[in-house]
């Protein structure tokens, strides 16, 4: 006979809908793996129509969350309401109500993560959030458990599904930026305002949030480098394409000697690393450990069917939790809470990466050794040259060129010395290059 | 303060020194992430040099692995030692001394499993064994937790590192399979008797484990289909490549309606899928679940650290299970004891898939109508037909034929018939194609 684990569900949109039909078919399922029934008891939504699309009987819906978080017989509560207004309000009352909250709200976290975590800390209380970044995709669960006796060294994530559908296009059928957006958006793949996608503000949450988990360290949101895909050309892909490499919005963080790198912005990889495969909607994380070497975690990272996924999974999760010990609690952060590390975030311009240039230039003699002059004057190394023709017309000429690795800051000196050259006569298009191993 | 929690290790080949090296240079970070300290306490190896190799002190060192089993000090056993003779015995008497057990060893659980899980339970004791497959990738965790919502469907697993490295070398560099395999051994990645990993037998040994997890079922290992890879020609994988397919040995289980397909042999797959893209001596496996659909976990199948990862991994695991109620305990196989299913595994006849086919011919008029009338008598699709000079001599030709998904059965039958054809000048070459999404 399994015990019965009681939840309560606020929120019941696209993802609160699958977690309720999730729920109601797998339950048993669940009960036959783990020995504990979950029960979703009561669902609270704005408007009672949404419950009811997911087959929630009326009798346990209402429209006031309110009563949920008092409810005594809820153990734990299920926030999908999103944003970081109300949800904020939500989560730290039920905290202080006493029960668990499992959320997939990774702007919540990203911004109130410190008061969330402390909330709930004060309160002996458990916050799970698998659903949080890479929606169906068991990706907290290795950083909390799995890779625990490594050391995380580096991070590369495609956290965003909507850029990486938008790239795919792009890259493998030579689609403009804005063609590519706006068939995403009619194939609903995109908002119809992306800004929060396309901007790359949506993987700078997820990546405050994972690598608070991989590093035990608070991580501030407004210390992040956040570039987005809006300027991208189709051109540069290709050409990038040419010489090996495949272009990908990433979320990266590296644990150097001098601090952490975090930053999300376009990036190069090699065509033959793992990460440079994920295409359209999928999501995929690189994690490299320093005794397990590079991981990698795959699958989608949206949908209603994953991000439920991931939701019960944290269920289940505290189901476990309910009758341990508490000081042997998988601890938030993934690490015990006065042992959190206060590490330095690096600024952008002692980044170390390596860069494709790509100059429109003067057809003339002298003006590739003039370039390669300035980046040699820099202590920039090059590792590839393409040159050619440009599509802008005759007497112009595309010098394509891939360096290693350089600092950020160096490689700003060096373009804006490049840039004042009258050879040079369109802005440089700079994007980095990832060397995974 | 943390917490001592105390371990015993028995076996300190490659794998175990690793153990000991990172706990040694671990075990504080750890505390600092879970409240718990790990000890190595005690070492037993035959050959007492080798713990002293990884700098274990000779105090803690035996040449008997009885006394750590008898040692009322340790909290648990770590069995390294391999082969399913005497290791069995350490492992069964471990738990019967009252020990939790850690283990790498996937033959022995392939092969007693039953009996090893019985033992634990009727003790109360634990057996984790994330080391047993893939290596370092956090693989059995996904299985026993962040899945635990999901009906597994279908598992494709690369588990064997020597074999994916000699098929890389004959795929991308058109090594023949008697050089790749020299080469392999030479480098250190294939053994000098290899035939344990060749032959798909140590593949098959994973996948047993892997879909007892995965269907929560007994697995009997005389049922699995499986061939190796030691008859393939470099020859149909570069045609595979034209095809757009990649060769790689996969351990597949998929869960039908009439039953479990379990088999392991060499297959191709699409070169966009992710597996395809999963190249040397690395391990990936996808699993698809009926809520989080495709998922991929990559990474270090073998070598000294990523074991060691995962071996910790495990330790970690435990001491959270110390102070747990037994009832909520992650149970074997992540299923409770009283409901394990018997689920019966298909024949290899009434599995279905799809297949590569290449007949030497001769290059006549009519040839090919004979070869495709065959195919459509027994209701076998074509989805696609090549045809290239034979490097056999004038006269002859080679007719590549990929097919759509079919019944083995029927697929023997149609090849059966197809050979008795006296245009058909040398055995049929058959590969199976897996139709991944």
């Amino acid at each position: 006979m399994a015990e019965v684990f009681t939840v309560g569900l606020i929120g019941c949109g696209v993802v609160g809908q699958g977690v309720a039909r999730l729920i109601a078919s797998e339950a048993e399922e669940i009960a036959r793996k783990t020995g504990v029934k979950l029960e979703l008891a009561r669902v609270a939504d704005k408007d009672p129509s949404q419950p009811r699309k997911a087959g929630v009987p009326d009798d346990r819906v209402t429209t006031d969350a309110a009563e949920l978080i008092a409810d005594p017989s809820l153990q734990a509560i299920v926030e999908l309401v999103g944003g970081t207004g109300i949800a904020r309000e939500f989560v730290l009352q039920a905290f202080k109500a006493g029960k668990d909250v499992v959320t997939a709200n990774k702007a919540l976290l990203a911004k109130h993560g410190r008061e969330i975590y402390k909330t709930a800390r004060d309160n002996g209380r458990c916050i799970a959030f698998e659903a949080s970044c890479g929606g169906g995709i068991p990706l907290i669960l290795p950083l909390r458990t799995g890779l625990v006796a490594n050391r995380v060294t580096a991070l590369y994530g495609i956290l965003n599904g909507t850029c990486n559908y938008i790239l795919s296009e792009m890259d493998q059928k030579g689609k403009s930026y804005a063609v590519a957006l706006k068939e995403a958006q009619e194939a609903g793949y995109a908002e119809l305002d992306p800004t929060l996608d396309v901007s790359g503000g949506d993987t700078a949450h997820k990546l405050a949030v994972l690598a608070s988990l991989a590093f035990g360290a608070d991580v501030d949101l407004a210390k992040l480098h956040v570039e987005g895909i809006d300027q991208l050309d189709a051109a540069d892909l290709a050409a990038g394409r040419e010489l090996g490499y495949v272009c990908k919005l990433l979320g990266i963080a590296q644990n150097g000697e001098d601090g952490l790198s975090l930053r999300v912005h376009p990036s190069f990889v090699h065509d033959r690393h793992p990460l440079a495969g994920t295409s359209g909607s999928f999501n995929a994380i690189s994690v490299y450990g320093n005794w397990v070497g590079h991981t990698l975690y795959y699958g989608r990272g949206a949908g209603s069917k994953p991000t439920a996924s991931a939701v019960v999974a944290d269920l289940v999760d505290i189901t476990r939790l309910h009758t341990a010990d508490p000081d042997h609690r998988v601890p938030h952060l993934a690490f015990q809470p006065d042992a959190l590390a206060a590490t330095p975030i690096l600024p952008m311009d002692e980044v170390v990466t390596a860069y494709y240039l790509r100059l429109r230039v003067a057809d003339q003699t002298g003006v590739l050794s003039r370039i390669t002059t300035i980046l040699a004057e820099h202590d920039i190394s090059i590792d590839a040259v393409l040159q050619r023709e440009s599509a802008h017309g005759e007497g112009q000429t595309d010098l394509i060129i891939l360096t290693h690795d350089t600092r950020e800051g160096r490689m700003n000196q060096a373009i804006a010395t490049m840039q004042a050259l009258p050879t040079v006569l369109a802005p440089i298009v700079r994007i980095r290059k990832e060397e995974l191993n």
